[in-house]
């Protein structure tokens, strides 16, 4: 059972979350300086739509005729489920239901802000986007749009990835991207790190402050963030926009569920429901699920930190485990990420969006209970979405409760099976750090 | 630009195109006694429904509910789009549609007919579903088929994919099937041939052959089997009947396009478009491309031939190779295959459908561009309809003629990205071999 929509319903709006915050976002500091940055020196890094986009106080802000239609090419609208199988195996009164961002050509939601930012930056005349990914659903993701646009793309991607995925990076390269291995030799600060360790696997953070030390090279080059900035997280609200119309066929529903790593594909499906919370008008629970790998939300500390290993980028008020944290190799690469997005730290201080924190075995097993029911297997970002459905409807078994859940399937495994072999062998390793460089900093 | 349906369009009927055909089907024969087979023989190895299946002369057939349930589970109906973007690449005047069977859950067509086969099997009892699998497309279809109808699969995989294409493998696992590499060490059969080579690569043939014995010495077993016979293509035809209905938002398709090893895509879009023309209500072309790799269309013979290397199966009048064809180890594994389709034999006898064939290099060239421009990359076995309908879509601009173009994308290339990587370093190797055994057997 599930419910599609034509191309005439992809949303017209995506939705700015800004001017409905229950408190002001704390500006981003210049990391020279320590004081807000100027908006000017932002438009050096980001295509400049995108940085008015980011302190935009408008509610709603139209999406362009142009990146409406790739939406439709890429596979949009995307279609939500009812989970009937995996009700019947849980014998759960609750009803499960998942918005299917892997159905998009890229297999992930990562497509929906990279068609948007290779959109802006074209129309001003950019040549070029750099990027970094780390599992490489960002990487293909901009790559593709990238290809749509008629603009090039560059991508460090973590060195370690680079070499034991090799497939993600063919993907990137059929849709004739640029990808180096990171730390590099392209870029000072990959000199660094190579110098320090010539066998370096390379990390989220470090692939950051390559990709913007390149742009910082290149007059025509603009660089692609594919999470934590609120523009990005804007972009994302089309999943829970198309899924707000889908629901209506259903049931509202009590609990709104999805991954975190820097917090797009959350935020992508709960913010459209948070507005309502927000604005009075009814009530959701929010679970936001992380790695106990990375906790950033449930042991991580709301500062000021850099958004890189490298300290190039601003510095956000966050939830973070340090900048310097090096995230231990999980399979979701997607959820190893230090930081969180700023408008999601605000909802998380204010009790709006409950976080929760699983280890990866637990997360697997999970994951194919969902397969062999539904058929779709989960990206392991997405399996934590899962997880965390499964025991809410083992909960709501508990207490007779009929609720309504509803999760974000952000993208499909395909590309990560791998994961799934060593779940099936016996072989994953968990992962749960005693400290985090932000607490040693701070005692 | 596509149109989706919602899952009340997911068709109630299959097409059987046997009381349409041309000329009758000559029966398929006893591998022992040369006889028309008994029926009565066949149910013994297929569940007893599909035999009905397999001969009926019932022109439209009704799709079980539960099936129709599990097509909206897996993804049907699935989109067609246009493929505006290649249109403009090739500044061609001709209208480019495809169908998109690699948004179902498991990446391709082969879950249409795996459900089926499933019910069917479940509804008499039967415990188990026995198979074979050369690339694994049609592996991991029966073995997700199997899981959500409550079934045991056990899949014979060629040796050398099983080791060289551990994703699959590891796909099917995920979904509950037991795999075998084959030549396995479980038959007659199977020991026969490692005795002669212990590093057997293995092949389609002889993993039928292992699989059909399987089923022959445990009684609560049936075989399955992904293409070739009737009630295969048939069961897939709902992908022409959603086509048909799709293609009514915009015009009526001059050409229809589908790649061909056993036939079961190819049939699956154009037969339901096949009955217009034997109708004499309308005019198509249709063109089925196969690899010059295995090219028993263009260059095999129409006669008595068997299905696998181990002489198990019927005989069936058919477009051949021989049976004891060893085929070039071409990344489309799908499409490695002697033998085909015996209606589809009959459509080309009566030059109703047309063949094409082409070398993996030049479908691998057309594969990357249509990626760029679409989004999709595809799996190497739809590639080749890929490249046929760029070269009928630069012809018709040659001509100046505004044709319309539809063609079956059968499936996603994401699980066959070592063939992408290898066609970019420029290390694809192209194979037409001089001669095949049915034509020395006939000298």
């Amino acid at each position: 059972m599930k419910v599609v929509l034509p191309d005439g319903k992809i949303p017209r709006k995506w939705y700015n979350i800004l001017p409905d915050l229950p408190e002001p976002l704390a500006p981003p500091l210049d990391p020279e300086t320590d004081e807000p940055i100027n908006p000017e020196k932002l438009k050096r890094i980001f295509a400049e739509e995108l940085v008015k986009q980011e302190m935009s106080q408008e509610r709603y802000i139209e999406i362009p005729k142009k990146v409406r239609e790739m939406y439709s090419k890429i596979g949009r609208p995307t279609p939500l489920f009812r989970a009937t199988n995996l009700e019947k195996i849980l014998d759960t009164p609750a009803g499960i239901y998942f918005k299917y961002e892997g159905a998009t050509v890229t297999g992930s939601h990562k497509i929906n802000t990279a068609l948007a930012q290779a959109y802006y930056a074209k129309k001003q005349g950019i040549e070029r986007l750099v990027t970094e990914t780390g599992a490489g659903q960002w990487g293909t993701a901009l790559s593709l749009a990238g290809a749509l646009m008629g603009l090039k793309v560059r991508v460090y991607m973590a060195r370690a990835s680079y070499y034991q995925k090799p497939y993600r990076k063919t993907l990137m390269r059929v849709y004739g991207a640029e990808i180096f291995p990171s730390p590099s030799e392209n870029t000072e600060i990959g000199r660094k790190f190579l110098k320090e360790n010539p066998d370096h696997p390379g990390s989220l953070g470090i692939a950051i402050s390559e990709a913007i030390e390149d742009v910082l090279k290149n007059e025509k080059a603009r660089y692609s963030l594919g999470s934590v900035l609120n523009h990005v997280l804007m972009h994302q609200t089309v999943i829970g926009l198309e899924a707000k119309e889908q629901m209506k066929e259903f049931e509202e529903p009590d609990v709104i569920i999805g991954c975190v790593g820097g917090g797009s594909n959350f935020a992508g499906l709960a913010y459209p429901f948070v507005k309502d919370v927000l604005d009075g008008k009814t009530d959701h629970e929010f679970i936001a699920v992380e790695p106990r790998a990375a906790p950033s939300m449930t042991r991580g500390v709301y500062t000021y930190d850099y958004g890189d290993s490298g300290r190039l980028t601003p510095k956000m008020k966050m939830h973070t485990l340090g900048h310097t944290y090096y995230v231990p190799p999980i399979h979701a690469g997607g959820l190893r990420y230090h930081g969180l997005a700023p408008t999601l730290s605000i909802l998380l201080n204010h009790g709006i969006v409950k976080p929760i924190a699983y280890h990866q075995t637990e997360v697997f097993e999970a994951a194919v209970l969902f397969a062999k029911a539904e058929g779709i297997v989960p990206a392991p970002e997405s399996a934590h979405a899962v997880k965390a459905a499964i025991d809410k409807a083992l909960e709501a078994k508990k207490e007779g409760k009929e609720i309504v859940i509803l999760f974000n399937l952000s993208g499909h495994g395909l590309l990560d099976l791998k994961g799934y072999e060593d779940f099936l062998d016996g072989k994953l390793e968990d992962y749960e750090p005693e400290e985090f460089p932000i607490l040693s900093a701070k005692s």
